[in-house]
């Protein structure tokens, strides 16, 4: 039988070239997206067609109100993005969202009896979130041993972060080759509705630059400014 | 200053002693219920009574759609809650449930520059969860320290758990002392609206020999069977 794993899927560039390696690895890919907070419809959106296209067996979204807590600019419309490069850990950091996610995807594994769990985590070219770091991978592995029935009957989970020591050209470059089109991704920190990209947050410099070391046409959406 | 904490309050009575606890240790109390399935109005709605009557700063409310993946008792309406002792880790076992209410609570923990977290787990009088014993407490504190930014600039959030290893019966004879009125608290996995519990299933038996072993009075409102 082929193994069962959870994919968290943002619709974002690096998750949907996650998902692509699971697949490609061999794994039977359950797709899981968290909602959290106003400005992830267009992401939801798309992480619904990166799911169908790249191959995944099924794809939920699971609604977790983080707003209430506020804290981040992806959580709270009151705090804006920013469009300039900022120094330290930026507003658009959301607390312990990573450990949140992966917590729902352990939940999601155990249930479907999936050892493995995949999360498009990096730490090149990122935005200095604490919970994107190898430690924080590690120390989730650690905890998940702990946690669950499977984990405490000699089958624990591994966590998978294929990309977390990759740049984002080669990650770019990884997806291209095994057939992602990343127009279908959204990066955007603040995308319209129809998913088009401001051009200007992080996530979008990020990214564009990702392209361009690349040497690959960026296929994103931008809105008109 | 007074210090803020985070009190993980489910409505029943292990919850709400640990917040007297916290709260007797001169915490800031900002109260946190997790309603992640359908079992939960009365239970939700007695933490609003017990957040109020021991003096919680604030109570909030997260609803985390758990129903969608199932797996538990407590979450999918198909599965019935035993009403007869079993072996092993029971049905009534959340998957991940908390590892998820403590990322919840972690992120809030971050967004209030909360240092402390309490959660009222149990390792003697319990159902058999993986998830309330010491070592899964401990390897989520050594998560939370990689985890956040509060963790990463070396002021990482504590877990308390200060029911861990005392008998049901301590639990209850140290919440009477501080004044609880456990009447308003519901522990039971089946309520009935009015918060009335079964007096059948495990966490009632459980609750219900504990008042037994304290020599103290079943203030517990059942229902007519």
């Amino acid at each position: 039988m082929t193994e069962r794993a959870i994919v968290l899927l943002s619709g974002g560039l690096d998750s949907a070239t996650t998902l692509a390696i699971a697949r490609t690895s061999g794994f039977d890919c359950f797709a899981l997206s968290v909602a959290y907070g106003q400005r992830h419809a267009a992401e939801v959106d798309a992480a619904a067609i990166v799911a169908k296209a790249l191959g995944a067996r099924e794809h939920r979204v699971m609604r977790v109100d983080l707003a209430g807590i506020g804290g981040s600019a992806l959580t709270d419309p009151a705090i804006a993005v920013p469009e300039a490069p900022t120094t330290g850990i930026p507003v658009t950091y959301v607390p312990a969202r990573n450990t949140m996610m992966l917590a729902l995807a352990l939940g999601w594994a155990e249930v479907l009896g999936a050892r493995d769990i995949f999360i498009g985590v990096n730490f090149v070219d990122y935005s200095g979130y604490p919970d994107c770091r190898p430690e924080f991978i590690a120390a989730f592995e650690q905890l998940a041993a702990r946690a669950t029935k499977a984990g405490v009957e000699g089958k624990p989970c591994r966590i998978h972060a294929p990309l977390i020591e990759w740049s984002k050209a080669r990650i770019i470059q990884e997806g291209v080759r095994l057939g992602i089109d990343y127009a279908m991704t959204v990066s955007c920190y603040q995308a319209d509705e129809q998913g088009r990209a401001c051009g200007r947050c992080d996530s979008c410099r990020i990214r564009r630059a990702g392209f361009e070391a690349a040497g690959i046409a960026d296929p994103t959406r931008y809105r008109p400014s």
